[in-house]
């Protein structure tokens, strides 16, 4: 890292702040391309650390990009938290606005966390499940919904998804659906679905 | 292999009949355990054959397992081809019930397939992808819908994917829906989720 100076400078760092920074650049790599073609010398350069302080934190290349998708997971958590002041509805369609928002912003991450195409691991997939668990709970709290609604919600949470990577797979230019409009039907689809039998089984 | 008389033969087969041979040999030990705990040398013992000829129909361990996951996903469909001659919503319940069915009867193995937990790869995606998209053509065709429906048929099976993937997940005796319930209620869902505006957007 070049400082003001025009010289070499490392920043000192605590380890945890070390680690989120580290972490932070693999996010924005991974969203840009593949894990397998990312080299973690890039990492380092671009923290201005050496490669030996990288492994320190990280000692594999799939630990770091471990870290990376359970920092990817939380993120997307708090992106598309609920806001406790709306109505329960509102909340609801809030929660997959953001959802999709986050899809088609980083398509090919969020691919790679659904399918493992960066290496698939049961670490992965507990990231993945704890993001359907999570936004399944947020539902069910926000409609007063027992555990009964459980397999519908996290079932809907699929439907939703599938239309937001199919959604989000067309040039913005060519969507025949708005997101307003695709919002809109996932909404009513929810309500549909818990309105049938088996839906509380 | 130990023939009739006790000693070791060596059976000739045509190239696709040792292909297809070793192929369903890897399908059932995949079923049975993870891709990583497969050695390649048990599946040429198990076929009677030298490693070196496997080594000659597949290269790599890797291509191998696509090979496998390709005929994975042929059988899929196989054993989830509609039935032209019944009712168009018999057609789609017959198609449901043999999904789940499916998935049911070799679930980590359906799991990898999703996650690529057994090596994700663009080539594990694609059979993947392949399988949703046929399903979905045949809802398409058994209910005559045109291309405009194609999202909520295609959303509708990552519906059914997930209540599938759920219900496999407890063990039969503890599981509150029976098979029938389930699959009553991904029939209806479609119907649900055909009827609400921007479903043929």
């Amino acid at each position: 890292m070049l400082n003001s100076m025009g010289a070499t400078a490392r920043v000192r760092m605590t380890p945890d702040d070390r680690r989120r920074q580290l972490v932070g650049i693999g996010l924005r790599k991974f969203v840009e391309r593949p894990v397998q073609e990312l080299s973690l010398d890039e990492v380092a350069a671009e923290a201005g650390v050496s490669r030996g302080l990288l492994f320190h934190y990280f000692p594999t290349k799939r630990a770091f990009y471990l870290a990376c998708v359970a920092a990817a997971g939380r993120r997307i958590l708090r992106n598309t938290a609920p806001d406790p002041d709306l109505e329960p509805t509102e909340q609801i369609r809030a929660m997959v606005l953001r959802f999709v928002e986050q899809i088609d912003r980083r398509r090919g991450f969020y691919l790679s966390l659904v399918h493992g195409t960066g290496g698939g691991d049961l670490g992965v997939v507990e990231v993945y499940d704890g993001i359907r668990d999570q936004a399944t709970t947020r539902v069910l709290d926000a409609l007063g919904l027992d555990a009964g609604s459980r397999p519908v919600v996290h079932a809907w949470w699929a439907y939703v998804e599938d239309h937001a990577l199919g959604w989000s797979a067309g040039p913005p230019g060519r969507r025949t659906t708005s997101l307003a409009e695709l919002v809109d039907h996932c909404v009513a689809a929810l309500d549909a679905l818990l309105g049938l039998p088996g839906s509380a089984a």
